[in-house]
């Protein structure tokens, strides 16, 4: 069974992979916003596009890693999490959330696998 | 496919999820210990349970993410988890474990993806 | 389904688990040498090792973690990894890396989810 890649990334990476019915995406805010609930918002719109080519969405999480640089920011964090899960909790994704060092400029780094139709 | 999902988490994400054969879950100790040792065992005994939820258990765990907060606690993390993995190699996960910030009052937490019969 | 287990972790844990389609493994460098290059290809030299034993390699590896103890060296990291991963994006898997704390003398940890056939 094929492997399919989305590009994106650096040399060397992928920004999503998809194998049999499950997808792996990773994305930061392409802005670098300065505000959390921004980069959040930027990052997760990032999701969305790398889950679209890989014909699946976000409703369809099962698991989700977000890494943040300065953990007294998690409340913003979620203000935007919220918002973009929704209200219907069958869509609502396995999550954790820890505070780690990230590259220079990002508050907020998300990995997500999802499952897809084959 | 269906996509099974297990709440008691936070608005906007579940404890566990299920898709196929594999299962998603994320604990911390419900009673917020004081003591490493405890708080593992608190966590632990949240993945029991999410696990019977999804129709598996901790036998079939396929890898294992452990956060701590205080790495210098993770010998007592690990005392909890030996006890808790048992005698039988057959049923260990394949685990890291990596110290990051997590919310105030959490020394640990845990996240497991599992195997079940489908 | 059976899981398949490989082993050389400490007590209650594993190398590399195998379900199906898929591979999990987790690595550090064996010799825990004090160059972040050194240690980054140790590490990925072990990956290689377990996946050879659960039958797949790294050109087929979906999602990676890649943990490093000191994030100012993240760039030296990068000069192994990409010289592992090789020049065809057809290889190259969805990665994030994160800045944490690691056991001591560790300045990297891997972990990665690869497809095999089955």
């Amino acid at each position: 069974m094929d492997i399919e890649r989305i590009g994106g990334g650096a040399k060397g990476r992928s920004s999503g992979t998809a194998y049999g019915g499950l997808v792996w995406a990773v994305a930061v805010d392409p802005k670098s916003s300065p505000s959390m609930v921004d980069q959040t918002r930027g990052a997760l719109a990032r999701i969305d596009e790398i889950l679209a080519k890989a014909g699946t969405n976000k409703s369809r999480i099962l698991n989700a890693t977000v890494y943040v640089s300065v953990m007294d920011k998690k409340d913003e964090m979620d203000v935007a999490w919220v918002e973009w899960a929704g209200d219907d909790p069958k869509g609502w994704a396995q999550r954790a959330c820890v505070g780690t060092k990230l590259a220079p400029g990002h508050l907020v780094e998300i990995v997500v696998i999802a499952a897809r139709e084959t």
